[in-house]
């Protein structure tokens, strides 16, 4: 398998509409044009043709493992340890679950008020229907290390805060959490094909993600679940749906866990999707990982000097320390809403998070140097010549 | 809009492979020909050019409620009480927490022994979740009725039996349930699209359905939940993600309910698996579920006779009597998991489930009498030439 170089390859494997600057990869990454034709083919040729034999001839009920198995690369997990399905809100349903049936002597969720609202609104709802005490709590990101004791059931946060970009120091965090007695689940929304992840190194106990952001599998694509080999014929699967039975085609009445992560699956795999997430990692099987992060890092630097220079009024959020900060850039403005409405109407695609964040993505297989350049010079045009203040710029969409 | 007559408009609409005869469609429905088209579109149009302004450009967010307004109208539900998305297996955990939440001062789940099992596997792992002293019980199906008492918080069954095709009375089990205070729980797999379905009519609290077997949307197509208006604005979320929260934007730290069954919504939605149910629709949306249901019992019959004249040896376990049977027709037999095998490599798809049922699914939109006795002449080859005992249909697959 040939490597691709980053960018200068990869560029020309990705569809991008002309006169659209795309820093947006970080929301829903762009189209890798071997995609329609791979779903073209499992519908023709896999359902059309082989009917429901497919699920033996075409290997889908395999898939989400083999998937897995492609994804752990990107993640440094061992082989084996990550299975592919659902969304991501469910994942980190069941890893949470899941920590807090191994560590149920304690009561405490730790989360931090960056992690993404549906981890800490499923968080809820798991702690209300088990209806056993347990609390969630919630400190400022750069209080999560201090706030970890023996009171803690589990450490539950996301690694790259999905506003402004900050970075958790996942190795340290694990050890000391880990050292009190604490099970970590790690979420990997932003982490996962933006950066080098060593979840083994680590020694994380339970990670999720999804593969719809910097992995390019498209809207809806189906999320990831890792369950550290340790734990992973020991823990419990609180969504306990046929496909993570030991023996689903037996038609048992009483449920039996699979070994291993095969327990995380729950009902029938989302086939169409999953076909669009291998034409994504056929990109990714091919290029280094440590390579786009250093991209990364180079074309953020360039974005944050650029704009910097460009726009005084807009203040940067996201951590200038490389080993802090994800694949993203963020600046908090008061007018950040109008003002990425009217970027996006010069072509510059970012993104708008509440109250004041304008987000820009950094995805290198598809995004270089002159890029970054002309997008800086379109937040020029809209800040300075306060093009953000006109009036149709202030409409909310009731999506963005 | 013109409507399509079943079957002599209808087959037309659908790819079939050549020397094929498929009565599987009630285990994976066979491909609508306007699939294809309809995802490649999405793929190319809306994620390709339009990327992430597809969520509002192209409808992505609203889908979920408008596809199952499509849904709705086949089982005789209210518009706007059907939300498509997730798995079977989830969509039925929803229902089942949601029902035990109403409920809360009794602790029985009533099930039966012919429902699907990761029915029963999903009711297991939210009780121990739950760890408050819930009890599965499980009947034979011909006792649920005696079985119904005030100890019953829920009544949690499937209408049609998968194996038999048996038939569950909807209305009357549902009127007696309430009449006794429980709260009921339909499992609708093998009748959506299969006969028509009156929720609203029958007064059915909460149910759940798949759109990859009679709706033909493809594998691992998205599920869909009921909740009847009287309980969307109360019933609980227990996967509250933030997709089902008031303001999903408003990216808040805390989780609120959106109003009615828009709070059963989880995550992210599977746009291109979304977009094959909608191509699939295309068809459901012009034919008359009654002409379906007329045709199915015919072919049924039909099928009934043929077998038990030429192969005496198989018994019929599909009850005989119309208003008593889904739309499949299944037999017992001994050696039943080889015949499938022989009569699958002789061109008839049909499957087996455990331990020793013939299953063949009657789906009218693309099967006809034609088809219905060139099977019953496979089924009589195989059974009474003894093809089946021939050891290469002795070997058991991975998945059947």
């Amino acid at each position: 398998m040939t490597r691709l170089r980053v960018y200068d390859d990869t560029k020309a494997l990705f569809h991008l509409p002309d006169g659209v600057i795309y820093l947006d990869g970080n929301s829903l990454g762009a189209l890798p044009l071997g995609v329609a034709e791979r779903v073209s083919r499992v519908i023709t040729a896999e359902w059309g043709n082989e009917l429901i034999r497919a699920w033996n001839t075409a290997g889908w009920y395999a898939q989400p493992r083999h998937v897995g198995d492609r994804i752990a690369r990107l993640i440094g997990a061992e082989a084996g340890s990550v299975m592919v399905g659902d969304t991501l809100s469910l994942k980190v349903y069941q890893a949470l679950a899941a920590a807090l049936d191994m560590n149920s002597s304690r009561k405490v969720v730790l989360s931090d008020t960056g992690n993404f609202p549906t981890d800490l609104y499923m968080a809820e709802g798991l702690i209300a229907t088990l209806g056993r005490g347990h609390q969630l709590r919630l400190v400022a990101p750069e209080e999560v290390e201090a706030a970890l004791s023996e009171e803690i059931a589990v450490l539950y946060i996301t690694e790259v805060d999905y506003r402004t970009g900050r970075r958790h120091d996942m190795a340290k965090l694990t050890a000391k959490a880990h050292a009190l007695g604490i099970v970590t689940v790690w979420d990997l929304a932003h982490s996962a094909g933006a950066l080098p992840v060593d979840l083994a190194g680590c020694g994380v106990d339970f990670a999720a993600g999804c593969t719809y952001k910097y992995i390019n599998a498209g809207p809806g694509a189906p999320a990831f679940l890792y369950v550290a080999p340790r734990h992973a014929d020991n823990a419990r699967a609180a969504l306990s749906g046929w496909m993570g039975h030991a023996k689903p085609f037996a038609f048992e009445l009483g449920y039996a866990a699979a070994g291993g992560v095969e327990r995380m699956r729950v009902g029938t795999p989302p086939v169409l999707a999953m076909a669009a997430l291998e034409a994504s990692l056929d990109i990714w099987d091919r290029v280094d990982i440590k390579e786009v992060r250093a991209r990364s890092l180079a074309l953020g630097d360039l974005l944050i000097a650029e704009v910097e220079r460009r726009c005084p009024s807009l203040k940067l959020v996201t951590p200038r320390a490389h080993e802090r900060r994800g694949s993203q850039v963020s600046f908090a403005f008061e007018g950040g809403y109008a003002a990425v409405q009217a970027v996006i109407a010069r072509g510059l695609i970012g993104d708008f998070r509440a109250p004041d964040i304008m987000r820009f993505g950094i995805t290198p297989l598809y995004i270089g140097e002159n890029e970054i350049v002309r997008a800086a010079e379109i937040i020029e045009d809209v800040i300075a010549g306060e093009v953000w203040q006109r009036p149709e710029y202030q409409v909310v969409n009731a999506v963005t």
